[in-house]
């Protein structure tokens, strides 16, 4: 996947919430590499990298974090995890900090993949390469084809593919990561209120009887916009995720393939089969 | 608007919920028409409606509704209010309505406007020429330009439009009538969960601190599906949808202009100035 790169020397993990930069620095150290590790405060738990070489970095402290990184000579750089969408307000900046501001007062305007490509964009103006976790670990990502023992039916095929339509003609907007279909319709469609939230709307609707959701029926599809940088804020599932859509009535899950994060493939899969559920990636 | 049309003759109303059956009948009245009234029972009271000619019908009564219009030689039909997404379990047919279930069987599969298609097409099969209420009545639609006082700003104009535009690509997956922008990207799409659902979410969202809309921005679009049946159906907003978006901390709704019902448009302007709002309709 990284076949046009240069070489890789020494990273950076910027290690944002949840669980997925935990995974990404257990496969490096598997691998023999031992990344730096800056855990953002306040998401990332730095105690939970155990031994690995991990500081922790306020969003304010910015021109720390790339003082320190010079100092160690570390130009390669992946970013990983949840980030609450920041207030700018709520930076508290430090002195080294606060000349990198009015680049970042731009990128608050607009959607979220206009900020984050501008995270991305400001890092390669100081010199680093900024890789997508994609790239530096594949296995976090679904892989084509079933995860659990699950494969889907021709009629949620159909929902699916009409689902990956649907947020590939919401792209241009950016907007629509996921989506829901059931009962042969679009029934709820994501926006900023997140994937969970939607899931819930779901459940919801379903509990107030306005909406049947029958066996076998109801999907959810998730994927990246059209031309979304993924190294910034891929989209993920997890086990929460199939933990919702399960309570929600819906039969499965359909995503884009090396383009989605799931974390663990093997546990996500028995997960998935204990659920009763489908988890597959499509190409 | 009907220019086309064959001269109406005596006309059915058949009132859903709300007050825009109660407004077409108003309409009516004045000028001196004497529609039947068909309320639906469950959703449209009979009595709302006065001295009018009315008569209530369960949905499973729709022979016997049939049988009433054919005695009163009635061919030209209006169909206007909310109705509930019937569940085919609840219609509990009389003798004379079984047999056209089979046809309605085949039509409760797929989104809303497969569904309502199938209506307007039953009846017209059965002889009546159906009308949408825009035709009979377009003074219960938007006008272009302004309801109120308030003028859009740039910047709002700008949102409105990407707001269309969404809105108009999702039109072929038969599903979203209606969006809401603010802090410069599309914040929620509506679904299944309704337009009133839609602005609770965004309040919610703004109340827990997910998303911060400030003093002029944040805009409601409302439009019918590009290439939707207008017959059934058709868009609507009200003073609940003006007090909804107010407490949403939004500044205004766009609509297309003759193709969304506002009822009546003097009180909604009069009530939008009173919350600060815009209401505009655009060609």
């Amino acid at each position: 996947m990284s076949g046009t790169e240069a070489p890789r020397g020494p990273l950076v993990l910027v290690a944002g919430g949840g669980d997925y930069p935990l995974q990404l620095a257990r496969i490096l150290a598997n691998r023999g590499e031992r990344p730096f590790i800056a855990a953002i405060d306040g998401v990332a738990d730095p105690a939970a990298f155990g031994d690995a070489d991990v500081q922790s970095y306020r969003l304010g402290q910015l021109g720390r974090l790339l003082e320190e990184l010079r100092r160690r000579d570390i130009a390669d750089m992946v970013m990983l995890g949840g980030l609450p969408r920041p207030s700018f307000g709520a930076l508290r900046p430090e002195a080294s900090t606060l000349k990198y501001l009015p680049y970042f007062a731009k990128a608050f305007r607009g959607g979220d993949d206009h900020l984050l490509s501008g995270v991305v964009r400001f890092f390669e103006q100081q010199g680093f390469r900024v890789h997508g976790p994609a790239e530096i670990a594949p296995e976090l990502t679904a892989p084509q084809g079933p995860l659990g023992r699950r494969q889907v039916s021709a009629e949620q095929r159909e929902l699916l593919q009409r689902g990956f339509s649907l947020l590939d003609a919401l792209s241009p907007f950016d907007v629509g990561q996921a989506a829901i279909l059931a009962d042969h319709r679009v029934v709820a469609i994501e926006a900023a209120e997140g994937t969970d939230a939607m899931i819930r709307r779901v459940t919801d609707l379903v509990g107030r009887g306005k909406l049947k959701i029958g066996k076998g029926d109801g999907v959810l599809v998730k994927t990246p916009k059209v031309g979304q940088d993924l190294r910034l804020d891929m989209p993920a599932i997890g086990p929460d995720t199939l933990r919702n859509i399960a309570e929600a009535g819906l039969s499965g899950i359909g995503v884009r393939a090396g383009r989605v994060l799931v974390g663990d493939r093997d546990a996500l899969g028995r997960l998935a089969d204990q659920l009763g559920l489908f988890v597959e990636g499509f190409a």
